[in-house]
């Protein structure tokens, strides 16, 4: 609405292409943006279901028992053939309909990436074939998730890695971007627990990006990142609409300028993938943190909050710290292992809590926002066991049954539901 | 036995590959071929049903209804996934059994082929980069059934096409060729049918083909032309084997040179795929012949067996000719379109016809082959419709409720049950 992009790259993931009836309708959209006088390239996940069935292939086969890294060519060879098919697929469908259009497998773009299999970086997508098809009115339908490296091996881009795929490809060919999904937009909270929740018609990417890596999961968050950094206007919307029907406005992302409204805070996010690791007398002199969290470095386990304190009892510290759940034993394992050498007297676990943030570009120039926070989770009695802040987000650590009364407290102290 | 090249192609097809269990036994076998000093390439087909699966897909999305040729080149992304699926999960397994492998696909190796998709010919493969990996210690992993035209589009070979990789592939890199399949060789008939039937320690090229176009389906048409013409050794094996325990000899397919006691006959081979169309009343005069089978030519029909007979009690004759069962209505009614221009009187198709052939080189230098034919069939009370014959087979086309009898008869009549 009000965009005259002449490029459209349209993305869309794995519950949107899940079977043919719904390819078709994939088809429709793209038809009605083809009619509309964009040129078009669509980049489609595999349909929904299929990774997971190419995955547990290749865990029988042995990637994960023996947990050879160099299988991972390998996992990517097989992986990759789910977008393969979705693209021919969709391809077919459009030809059948009347328009010009072909497939892309990622070598054939060549979306080039490093040898970082199955969590691959996309370092350069030459624009050339794509524009030449463009030139010949054919819609260009690319497998995403995929790419290939300098020496012609197939590379993933790891979990959710289409939204990537299409704005790389969308700031290679200078276009906009929509990723289609199975909501209509990006809400000021998951409207399944906020029921008043409110579909935002615009968010900024540094707003998009901290609600992505806070648990919101309608974006992934490297999509978000490189959108920033080349400026693509990207879109998030509905593929769910019937035929005849348009999808919706969406939400768009987009730079902070363009959002003549600013709000304080735009949403309430939240996730339940950490877990807490407390370590309990530590010696209070310098070097213990870096011992600490350089071991846990080394071992490619991520850190996210962390807070020390002096006990009031004695002269040693604790250490509270957060890592994703899947990490939590792992971590443990790791300090424990150097627990004469960190000497510490005791390290517990707690996987039962969830971590709730507010994000806002407003906050940079509005005192007050913490203090709202802080006495709306007062007020019902919410339990804040860390707190960690950045620019445009503040989170919180509680007890993970108070998650939902949480979120609502908050979307309700900001006012979102008024939006 | 008693070969002593050292580079090793293996192909498996799709139930020797169907599940990860059925891979690992392959991994097995290829892995004794490592250990006995080959260099080895593997070609895999798509694991059994995947690529009907697929297949399915393509006809969903609209390509048989609509019949746009050109979305064969779709068809081929699609349905090309699956071997591809199958290379990386060998590959893999190949890995954790501790050898060097890595997977190739079409276009990796690469294995070009013509632009007629969903039937393409290879038309080249450069050997370099297999070689190379021959060189490094690594087991090369091919995907089956598919290649890549010069400008970069995945192309499949059409059905069964696997065996026609493995053997272009064993004719580039200057190799033998293994097809390992359910079956432990070729047998002199189709086991199911005669209990005596004999495994063949070789058959010539020739033979093979005939066999192989005449209706047995150890391997295909393609294949065993390409290693006649290249003069690749071909041997047929079983994948059925249990760890541990060796496949059997199998049948070696060779020069007719090669093959030191000759056979007069070597197998007997049956097809219940053909139709009979016959032609009532038509005007004996010259050209009509050439009318007929040309507009069944255009229209992509292949006859095979052809007989024209005087009718008794008149000057017109009728015509008999054999197409393929699922061409039959459409013959029918490419000549009922011409009856004027024809000028036959009417026409009828018998389905429920059987070709019952004996193949075998000896007959070249030897008398009395179709007489000892003829005689077997008689004696059963087996009806001849139609004959044809080439330097190195007798096919005749009889009523197909007699088939298993005649295949029995005629085995009995040239003593393959005393091989």
């Amino acid at each position: 609405m009000g965009r005259t992009v002449s490029r459209l790259v349209m993305k869309f993931g794995g519950t949107s292409v899940a079977d043919l009836e719904r390819i078709r309708r994939v088809g429709r959209l793209v038809a009605a943006e083809v009619a509309a006088g964009h040129q078009v390239a669509v980049v489609v996940s595999a349909m929904s279901g299929k990774t997971n069935e190419l995955v547990a292939w290749t865990d029988g086969a042995g990637r994960a028992a023996q947990g050879i890294p160099e299988s991972d060519d390998e996992y990517d060879t097989v992986v990759a053939s789910g977008e393969q098919v979705t693209a021919g697929l969709l391809a077919m469908t459009l030809r059948n309909m009347g328009l010009k259009a072909r497939s892309w497998a990622g070598w054939q773009v060549p979306i080039y990436t490093d040898e970082a299999h199955g969590r691959a970086r996309i370092d350069e997508i030459p624009p050339e074939k794509l524009l030449k098809a463009f030139d010949d009115g054919e819609v260009a339908v690319i497998a995403g998730f995929q790419g290939v490296t300098r020496d012609g091996r197939i590379a993933t881009l790891g979990r959710g890695g289409s939204d990537t795929s299409a704005v790389a490809v969308a700031a290679a060919v200078g276009g906009a971007c929509d990723i289609y999904t199975d909501v209509d937009g990006v809400y000021t909270t998951d409207p399944r627990i906020e029921a008043k929740a409110k579909r935002l018609a615009k968010i900024s990417y540094e707003e998009m990006l901290e609600m992505a890596s806070l648990g919101a999961k309608v974006l992934q968050t490297r999509s978000v990142e490189l959108a920033m950094a080349q400026r693509v206007p990207v879109r998030v919307l509905s593929s769910f609409v019937e035929p005849g029907e348009a999808p919706g406005q969406g939400t768009i992302v987009c730079d902070e300028e363009e959002i003549m409204e600013k709000r304080i805070v735009s949403g309430v996010a939240y996730s339940r993938d950490e877990a807490k690791i407390t370590l309990l007398g530590l010696p209070d002199h310098p070097g213990v943190s870096s011992l600490i969290f350089s071991k846990l470095a080394d071992a490619n386990v991520n850190v996210d909050m962390i807070v020390q304190s002096r006990a009031r009892t004695s002269d040693s510290a604790n250490m509270e710290f957060t890592v994703g759940k899947r990490d939590a034993q792992r971590a443990v394992e790791i300090v424990r292992a150097a627990q004469v050498e960190i000497g510490f007297e005791d390290v517990a676990v707690n996987e039962d809590v969830a971590k709730v943030s507010v994000i806002g570009v407003g906050m940079r120039s509005h005192a007050g926002v913490a203090k709202t926070m802080f006495g709306a989770l007062a007020e019902k009695g919410v339990n804040i066991q860390v707190i960690s802040t950045s620019e445009i987000k503040i989170s919180v650590l509680i007890d993970a049954a108070y998650t939902e009364l949480a979120v609502r407290a908050l979307h309700a102290a900001y006012g979102l539901d008024q939006l």
